[in-house]
């Protein structure tokens, strides 16, 4: 498959590629975007330690999956290279939920602790929805407490999801703008397609929003009007190129493992974006990985900040 | 303008007209359908009276603005006719933040009230959103409280707000399937727009939801691809036969005032549709007033006895 790579690390944010006669393709590279992000949370955090306080992330585990054992490793690799401290709670697959409730409350009052996330989803037997609803909600970065979720759907947000809001800030800076224009997002999940939808359509967004799912009816076609078009249904390659209007936008949110014998690991990853088929009609891609990934991670840092400002009574800063 | 009238309050709850060659038009009288929905509220009233807990709603009115006497009136009125007890807390205009707070901190713990509302807006000088947050969430019958609304957005919701419930309520009871549809939404307030939308959205109703407002490009044809168009925007008259697909169907929040020097008040009450122009290219349509407005407190009513059985710790009646 011809994957075209992405920008690196500290490379330009945007390769612009010819890729028919009218439209000019760019690859949206989150690892850059995210780079440049990281600079202001490392000013950011270090103003804070200069006024005593350090920023802290704390993130829960529980039990040994792989997977989640990547995603935590990288958030913690980012929070001390912008200069956060951070604990990595590791617990055992057995843990009990009296133990595990404990731990949160721990972290709830622990004075240098200003984010605390419980990586999901949890062994079978502990109640996750209890656990998310013990979060302090002034230190829910990932954001999913009711009250926060409720904040934000009401449009006073205090923290904004990680990959929504990962998503909107790589919008922002790549200078594609959402007002007034017609994005659809495929997927409705409580994580990314519900709260990336709410904050869309509000005031200071003004995008038109529509929200597809499995149960939709005529989804190429609603697909194929979008301006801005986001695939968050961990389905791998769904979104075809019949599916995409010339010149559109695609977000990729997916972050799918299929086989590959040819790999190393024995799979690839692949996004929900079928992109060689797709990249050469749009005006700009998010590759995977590469893209919102990089941007969740650092949105996560930028909520552990405003958790200390709302700790601390902190104006923003 | 030729209004076609609603059918009495214990009449059928459609009226079926022939409109054209191929589309029988249905008038969906959310007065019938909340009557006969009353039914079952007094049913289950007199069930919770006979275990000796008789459902208690308190409003709490600030001011004298006529339109919200008439809200107040209308909702202590059936409070009462379906058999539970209601408060009416008319406090002056002038009270202050302090004192409206009491009222709230007591009609909080006061076991015999099982819902409490504040009606708004509020005058300028109080905090409305303080008071919002204040009402405790197990009494929250407006479903305002961004922890409710939170619960709702992840698809766990205690209460529905009252009008988007009323709106679901009303399909339903008429059979019309939102499954898969499309369903336009205009508007995206935080009473009816946003939370209808979530709601259509999730897995249960199904549909396909677009939200569009006053900042969407091209929202006559957007409007035009709804099998289910909601107009609730607040503007008389707004969505014309043009931006109509022929057989959608059509629900029509709006409660608009409109000078009519000929009408005995001096105004005529009509709804964000253009009834006559529109009416004859539907397969149904609620009429305004006495089609969303009156499922919308008996909605209100259904959630006061949500608020008994949380208390309570009962099972759904």
């Amino acid at each position: 498959m011809p994957h075209r790579p992405a920008a690196g690390p500290r490379g330009a944010a945007r390769r612009t590629l010819r890729t028919g006669p009218d439209i000019a393709m760019k690859i949206l590279s989150g690892t850059a975007l995210a780079a440049s992000f990281e600079d202001d949370l490392k000013r950011e955090a270090a103003a804070l330690t200069g006024q005593g306080i350090r920023p802290g992330l704390a993130v829960i585990q529980v039990g040994e999956e792989p997977a989640t054992q990547v995603y935590v490793r990288s958030k913690v690799k980012t929070a001390e290279r912008v200069g956060m401290h951070s604990v990595d709670h590791k617990l055992p697959a057995t843990v009990t939920q009296a133990d595990l409730e404990a731990v949160v409350d721990r972290l709830n009052r622990a004075p240098h602790i200003n984010g605390v996330l419980c990586q999901m989803p949890l062994p079978p037997h502990l109640d996750g929805g209890r656990i998310t609803r013990l979060i302090d909600p002034l230190k829910d970065v990932d954001c999913f407490h009711p009250y926060n979720v409720g904040l934000l759907a009401l449009g006073e947000p205090r923290f904004l999801p990680c990959t929504p809001a990962g998503i909107l800030e790589l919008l922002t800076r790549s200078g594609i703008a959402v007002r007034g224009k017609h994005t659809v997002v495929l997927g409705r999940s409580n994580i990314v397609g519900r709260p990336l939808s709410i904050l869309l359509s509000q005031k200071g967004w003004d995008a038109t929003v529509t929200v597809c799912h499995s149960r939709s009816e005529g989804l190429v076609e609603l697909a194929r009007q979008a301006d801005i078009l986001v695939a968050a249904l961990g389905k791998p390659e769904f979104v075809r190129a019949e599916m995409v209007k010339p010149g559109a936008v695609v977000i990729d949110v997916g972050v799918n493992r299929v086989a590959d014998p040819t790999a190393r690991r024995g799979y690839r990853l692949c996004g929900d974006v079928h992109f060689a088929g797709v990249a050469p009609r749009t005006s700009a891609i998010t590759p995977v990985p590469g893209g919102v990934g990089p941007m969740t991670i650092a949105m996560l840092l930028r909520n552990t900040l405003v958790g200390v400002r709302l700790q601390h009574g902190l104006a923003e800063g």
